[in-house]
């Protein structure tokens, strides 16, 4: 313990001297907050650096090599997979006060901003343009362009538009040796190597972002917003099939299970029939007569296939109402449960019905109740495991159930992340989609950027740990977070 | 002369005896089709080797090895940036014999396919489940999806899909110890670092690709392709950035000025009215109430902005003739000049008439007759050069021209490729567009592939040249583009 806080208080003193008192947190007492991000996990770092500019972020690094300790990026900590928790302590890198919007170029739909500017506050920011980002992670009030960089977030609109990867164009970018470098350019064309692609996604392991160029989208002239209520889940994983199949790509194609839906009715009132084993929210865009038809057909497909009901948003605030039971229903699982697990993966959309299926028998078989609320268009899983990790043995349930899961979706041709990242959560099932040489590869690739570094970046991240099996963590007097306010994730 | 002979050999009788004897090129006169590709460059390999697997090809890059030799990867050599050229000599492993499609998951919409494919002939494959495969390079009758992948190409109909990293899930790759590894998979999550990604456009720097996944589009329900006749280029581009302003994105706008339709007409009987000083060629498509609405729009937005003419193709038989025009427009240059020099590079959509302008004055400058056919829509430029190689000072002053419009394209905000890479082409612009930082980032990506081959793949690709400046290429007695046949590229 003494030795822990002499560490730190010669590691804040050199911070402070650069960042200046208001850019270090390092008192115990204001560190516990950094302890969470919105998985699962956690790790105490030893202080918080706010850097507001690419030499700060620099500075912070160097200051945490002399000291001998990691480097853990972080923006709003809504990640789901653990990416910005501090494992093995270090110096936490928040880049939460780098928030500007540096240029919005309308007429050539992109915009230049900071790490720490929050997903949401883009799209608003750009609106009077005509013009939106179009990844919306359902956190989208809180996460961070920085952090969505780095995990390649996703979001609803993500099945006609794609992830993040898709909508980053280039970056500048902070190495381990405190080079300030520039990765991609203004435009689509791609020069050389792939570097902003290498970035994105890499999860704070290679470097830290600190401006981001992003493509802008022009917004839809018109938008029609549906939903559809099917008695059971396999009829509405057949009518995402039958909508795809017609040519259909929505902008959002997103599904419910029972259990999602009798949390979020009494929550949020988004007008979800209680009695509803599935409600599916699709969202049609383009030009008024394009939306039109494409909701009619939509509306078509789903009687066909057995929907019970299917309605339009009448208004922009019933769209509203109804996007919030789907942006909110993870957060109001909460009233089920203290706790949640919600594990990311993905398959093909022509297994979906079967996965579902096994998804609950997973969660049967482990005495888990399992919550369904997720991008059905492309095949991306949410199952989402409610707990309370004040019993005994209910984190490791949860646990085996996730790892059951996960291997589910290797196991049908699909993948273990569709849009969470592996982080800590996942870093011990990589061998079960790739071989050694695979992962050689990426060992390779990491080293190729932090070369003298080792470790320096975002440790245990990604790269399976040296004993192979997932640690349980053990939860603190904070409870699960309790760092982050309201939870309304993925 | 004699120690080339005596190496070869050597060469030859140990690739004879992992490929058998039709699995290997070796005669002086044999090879000699091989000095080209779709660029001005040229360079005579060693030995031509034709794996039929990934073991084959594994074993071609060991024999290379054992002698000395460099590695470099060739599909269809339609090239226009000098990929596929052996400028330092040594083996060519051409994959135009891996030309299976392995699987078509026609109900995910996947197709898992050898790199000699074909870009069209995969399209006409899936064609009967409704799908496509979206990238369509102007030469795409011959170009394999092997070169597509390493180049990163692109095409007309990349302005509403993307280029080719869009498209593509997931590869088989041979590695420079032979190592076969799998990088990306059959879903779009991608997990842990994007190295598919880093695969496509690096330009066969960091390995052989020996299997592709890729995605299909489905097929659309109807297609609306009109022509817009102006009589000035500064009409036509207006129109490109009115018709995007309106949200509309087609998918594919296309402009050909004066030269090129001067070529073009007699050539095609494309129906371009020879008057004419740009035309757009526009596709729209989607369901049928939405092509048709957008189609209006879009004849709406040219004849506001000045258009002489707009029609739409009648027929499938018309739309292919329209079509025929746009994608043997370089082939016909043929008829106005023995040569061309055709360089790819992007800008921002908003400096289209400021550039192209600058480009012709350029040319003027340089005493150089250039014809623009390009992808208008996302700002990718195609200034192609007409000139005599015969002709002494002629090559000389169209690679200046050639090196004044990228340093242009670079100073708008630009980029120096769109969808042909840089190869030997554009090695030495690059410090235009990199820093020394930004360019150690890419060596040290090249040298986490190839850390103990050195320049085994593809030497003089990508990275600047020591000298830093573009050496003329000498044209031999066959003439550019000897080895190609009818050129159609672009």
């Amino acid at each position: 313990m003494a030795r822990t806080a002499a560490v730190k208080s010669a590691l804040a003193r050199d911070l402070e001297a650069t960042l200046g008192p208001d850019g270090v947190v390092w008192r115990p007492e204001d560190i516990l907050a950094y302890e969470y991000d919105g998985s699962i996990d956690r790790g105490l770092p030893a202080a918080i650096a706010f850097p507001r500019d690419a030499g700060q972020v620099a500075s912070a690094i160097q200051i945490a090599r002399r000291h001998g300790l990691p480097v853990v990026p972080r923006g709003a900590g809504t990640g789901l997979s653990g990416g910005a928790i501090a494992s093995e302590g270090g110096v936490v890198v928040a880049l939460t006060r780098m928030t500007r919007i540096l240029e919005v170029d309308a007429a050539n739909a992109i915009a230049v901003v900071e790490p720490g500017v929050v997903n949401l506050d883009l799209s608003l920011a750009v609106a009077r343009h005509g013009l939106r980002y179009a990844p919306d992670p359902s956190s989208q009030k809180a996460c961070t362009l920085g952090g969505n960089v780095a995990e390649n977030a996703g979001g609803p609109h993500c099945l006609a538009y794609g992830v993040t990867t898709d909508h980053v164009l280039g970056m500048e970018v902070v190495l381990a040796d405190g080079a300030v470098v520039w990765f991609g350019g203004r435009t689509r064309g791609r020069t050389g190597y792939d570097l902003p692609g290498v970035v994105v996604g890499s999860e704070g392991t290679l470097g830290i972002i600190t401006k981001i160029i992003v493509r802008l989208q022009r917004l839809p002239e018109a938008v029609r917003t549906l939903v559809a209520v099917f008695r059971e889940m396999d009829q509405a994983s057949a009518a995402v099939s039958a909508i795809i199949a017609r040519g259909i790509i929505p902008a959002a194609l997103e599904m419910m299970d029972r259990v999602a839906i009798e949390a979020v009715e009494p929550a949020v009132h988004a007008g979800y029939p209680p009695e509803a084993g599935a409600v599916l929210l699709i969202e049609v865009e383009g030009l008024r007569e394009e939306a039109a038809s494409e909701a009619d057909e939509v509306e078509g497909v789903c009687r066909e296939l057995g929907a019970v009901e299917v309605r339009g948003a009448e208004s922009p605030a019933d769209r509203e109402r109804l996007w919030a039971g789907r942006k909110g229903a993870i957060g109001a699982l909460g009233r089920l449960a203290p706790n949640y697990y919600l594990v990311d993966g993905v398959v093909p959309r022509t297994r979906l019905v079967e996965v579902l299926r096994r998804v609950g028998e997973i969660g049967q078989r482990h005495g888990v109740r399992i919550a369904n609320v997720f991008h059905a268009g492309d095949g991306n899983l949410h199952p989402c495991m409610l707990f309370d990790e004040r019993v005994p043995g209910d984190t490791e349930r949860v646990v085996a159930a996730g790892a059951e899961i996960m291997r589910l979706c290797v196991d049908v041709g699909g993948a273990l992340t569709g849009e969470h990242g592996v982080g800590l959560e996942k870093r011990d099932y990589m061998p079960w989609a790739f071989s050694d040489a695979d992962m050689e590869a990426m060992r390779k690739l990491k080293a190729a950027f932090v070369s003298d570094g080792g470790e320096l970046f975002n440790p245990d991240k990604i790269f399976p740990s040296p004993k192979g099996c997932r640690e349980i963590p053990r939860p603190s007097a904070e409870g699960q977070r309790g760092a982050l306010g309201p939870g309304d994730f993925v």
